[in-house]
């Protein structure tokens, strides 16, 4: 059965933007990506999505360091079937920022994103504006 | 309930390299970030372990690019239950470099890592060589 999905050079299906935004509203967890003491890493974090924006609570370390430095980042979500051997993933690049004003914390509050982790109080937000939001499908060019 | 594994400054339980290594062993996925055009980047990749080392199957693009730089990446697999509000996660920090000796490739191929992607044959091979492999699980002090 022939997709009906765009393909990149790769052969992997591009999602629509209006795919990637449920996505990334839906994930329970995400990961983010950015360079402490001059190498990448990556972090999980339970997040939030606020106007278009990725917010996530954490407390002092390398995710707030980087925030205040306002690095690149990348942020990632993803699902997968591995029975049928699917699965696909929405990445996100923008610019990493604390969250200051008081007012902005307060209502993010309502966003009602609880870390899981919670045997330290994380109250600290960080913001990420995206410059560029894509997606990703695995498409398999057979029948099951 | 006081857990007895040791715990970072975060809050999270610290998990022994043993532990780190078996879930890399047996994650199905895991997902590689790299600074791509001087902007960091996550992708997600089916991996294998090949002696301590972390190694996947891709083709042209921005993955083998950075093998070919032999940049720094990074590598993370993890593990979670929504409902209990938990999860681990483990964290390589190495080298990307691409695998060239033909007797190097024909032995991993052996490792059966097939990319769930496969409308593009991905018959590149890329190596993690870490240097610092670290792991952590979510640790709630009070009993469900």
């Amino acid at each position: 059965m022939k997709q009906s999905v765009p393909e990149d050079h790769t052969g992997m299906g591009v999602l629509p933007l209006e795919t990637c935004l449920e996505h990334l509203s839906s994930a329970r967890i995400g990961r983010v990506a950015f360079l402490a003491d001059g190498y990448p890493i990556i972090l999980p974090v339970n997040h939030g999505v606020d106007h278009g924006t990725v917010v996530f609570r954490t407390t002092e370390g390398s995710k707030l360091d980087a925030a205040e430095l306002q690095l690149p980042v990348a942020f990632e979500v993803d699902g997968f079937d591995a029975e049928r051997r699917t699965g696909w993933s929405v990445l996100v690049r923008g610019i990493a920022a604390p969250v200051a004003s008081p007012a902005e914390i307060a209502r993010l509050s309502e966003l009602r994103v609880w870390p899981w982790a919670d045997s330290v109080s994380r109250t600290s937000w960080v913001r990420i504006t995206a410059h560029e939001i894509t997606g990703r499908q695995i498409v398999h060019h057979y029948n099951y």
